[in-house]
């Protein structure tokens, strides 16, 4: 990868104000940034980290003049530098090929471009699609499907059956497909409930280290298009995330749980069983939604339990002046007392 | 598996209402089921949604009658289903075998019928009891010991020493074993306290996908019978959890605590160090038990720091009213200015 | 290891009281101890359990006598012990090998003396410094440099460019060097904000199973000199956490806040984006900290939003008359109405 800022503000669709033979081999932020690596810069609070930067291109919201950097304006900085860096430092794809350790079923179907790294499992029945990378230590479990150009990062768990779409990227230590933590209680024990179901994730979706989704019981989870989940997240069976929800570090979502398109949900929430967040809503980081609470389109959540964001703020403030109160109330009382 | 609707009802001690020669092949819900799958209803809500399916065999509560189903009733139509689940499609046992990557030491004593997947380490010492099944990439450190019947996902990891009982089932990316967080600080550092203790893991447990178990201190970490414990648990050092108790994904349980029998803990709950739930306590989602508290044989806690769930639903209604009394007091306060 | 009691008190620089020539084999909690097992009473609590112990030699605290005992005094007696117990019975590293099915590209670069255990894969440009021990299963991503003496337990996973000091211990199924949580949104969808910075670990840090640390985003995520990390905690991109901080399991730290030095975070506790914890603050168990929230230096917070400890016991006990409180407004109102 080389550059000039003009290369890249032609790309872009965009125009350059200052030098655009600028080369470009890097991407930074300002302080760590050489005279060739790109920076953005979104809002006027961090002009004098740009300027004190020794980037001399940086990617501008409309109107700003920075003094001797090249600048490419645009109404999204962030969004624009994220389309820059896709250009100018694409994620380097290892190239195909199947390691010699890779453990690979024959019934399985390998798109004749995929990556397979070392020590890698696959069992029968499975197929994988074009350009997709499997690294080391990923077991791949019979009957699973992964469509073309996903990511599985080493040692990732795919239970038996489990189906990924297109440009699905899955860090390390994820388990997918594990059994739902389903039991019926009878005759002095705890006998497992099936689970048989399966788990089917849509395109574009990225799932984070160590995060667990569980297979359905009788159904099928399903995680949706585009939607992004962090690291250490739990996800319980039978639960739908939509398209393009995001889900944050260290949250659980129970049973049977249905969140609709576009949900933002925080880190550490707890969701129970059987509840519906629908299209657009948001859980604050720590939430607690109780068992078969249905969190309304667009609604903002706070708290546990779980209620409106304004709600929470109200009773907070409450609860910060209940000392004065008392005092309020205890003046009340010594007046009563002089009066009787 | 092909049995007809009779058989099953001979086998479960049961009868049918309906045609007894309906050939099952297969379990599922409702709504996924085709004509030879074996359903069931535990509620009368869930008539439309049976009576619908295009399964032909039913299992209900006594006392049900559904159109054109076979049925079959039962006092506990749940439990009854899983066990005809577990008559009609037995989970498969991959057959003995051990691949030929596993690395197993000499010295390790496997049962003749057991199954090792491939890139398996068993350390030194070792001992894996008849019909386990060790799945792929799982780690077995040296002077473990496996029981019958047991069954370790891939890549479940077992630090030295561990000891499980028979039929435990292991879920991918637990770590078994792995040491406290115990330090000293002194002398402007953290030293390490010796977490030199075992591991001693009861007949007919579960775990989870990526949970967590510390190996004792100095004393034994204590999973008792029948527990069952799901995802990104972590579990302390020095911790008892007494038999068929249940935790759910993403709870902590601190070092030397201690949980009695039948004990019932909800998700993303904080127990601290020292505590002591007693027999059949319980513990509502995200409570935090603070250190060294007792909560008392069969009491049900919830919120953080953890009362009995009836003052916590107290407490929060009158949070919730708040709002209210602060202007009663206002509303005193101003007769009490007229007044004056 | 065998010693005697005196032996050990020479080189602790201490003395004995009672018979100097016990032999010494192991170490041991009171109860479980026996004859030759090296015990240590930090508290005449424990007076009893220590007396009844089968164990001969006892380190207790300054002042402390116990009959029939050989013992060491101390001013801080769990200290002594740890110092006693890596004396008496260190830590078995293995004998340095590579395990011949240990994959190490051709370009990493290797100290003759490290442990390299049986599937390990070791990218080019990697560096391990001396005596370090890598156990099975371990992935070490490209030009990634670790140091002397570390212990990587099986199943420890490095992304690319990885950087650890010297004796850093990391517990199986962490992750180290993930993606962070980073998307811009824009275009009716979510865009992967370059996840392309690194993470620096500092020596003598301590990392607990299942845990997940990302990577910076275009800065470095920094974990200091001596931290030490417990079980399934997650930390964001460009987080640092200054030297000697301790963090407890399940704790999230989100992207780029900064713990200062001597920084005590409790277990399952949220630390949002942008927060600093100063020097020496402390987080309580499931305290929540809000997105660019400033705990000062010393200061010891708890609850959602976290506040000063003495606040939050403050509003509880007011909480927890709440219902009192609502009482004596009753009251009020009642002698009002009489009045009118």
């Amino acid at each position: 990868m080389t550059h000039t800022a003009g290369e890249l503000a032609k790309y872009l669709g965009a125009q350059t104000d200052g030098d655009p033979s600028i080369q470009l081999t890097g991407i930074s932020s300002p302080e760590r940034a050489g005279p060739s690596d790109l920076i953005y810069m979104d809002s006027p609070r961090h002009l004098e980290r740009v300027s004190q930067s020794a980037a001399q291109c940086v990617i501008v919201p409309f109107g700003t003049q920075i003094a001797r950097k090249t600048i490419i304006a645009s109404d999204n900085p962030k969004l624009t530098f994220v389309k820059a860096v896709q250009w100018l430092a694409p994620r380097r794809r290892p190239n195909p090929a199947v390691h010699p350790t890779a453990l690979i079923s024959a019934g399985a179907k390998l798109a004749p471009d995929v990556f397979v790294g070392p020590y890698v499992v696959i069992e029968q029945g499975c197929q994988i699609g074009s350009e997709s990378v499997i690294e080391a230590f990923c077991f791949i479990g019979r009957d699973s499907r992964i469509g073309a150009a996903c990511w599985l990062h080493p040692r990732v768990t795919l239970y038996a059956g489990c189906h990924l779409g297109n440009r699905v990227e899955v860090h390390s230590g994820a388990v997918l497909g594990s059994d739902g933590f389903g039991y019926v209680f009878g005759e002095g024990k705890q006998w497992k409930f099936p689970q048989a179901g399966g788990l089917d994730i849509g395109d574009d979706v990225e799932i984070g280290a160590n995060t667990a989704i569980d297979r359905g019981s009788l159904e099928i989870t399903r995680i949706e298009a585009g939607v992004k989940i962090d690291n250490l997240v739990q996800v319980g069976h039978n639960v739908t995330i939509g398209a393009h929800s995001v889900v944050a570090a260290q949250t659980g979502i129970s049973g049977s749980s249905t969140l609709g398109k576009g949900v933002t949900v925080g880190g550490q929430v707890g969701i129970a069983d059987h509840c519906k967040l629908e299209d657009g809503a948001v859980a604050g980081a720590q939430a607690g939604i109780p068992t078969g609470k249905i969190i309304r389109r667009g609604q903002i959540v706070w708290g546990t339990p779980a209620r409106p964001l304004e709600r929470f703020k109200e009773q907070y403030a409450h609860l910060s002046r209940l000392a004065e109160l008392e005092k309020r109330v205890r003046t009340l009382e010594a007046l009563q007392d002089k009066a009787e």
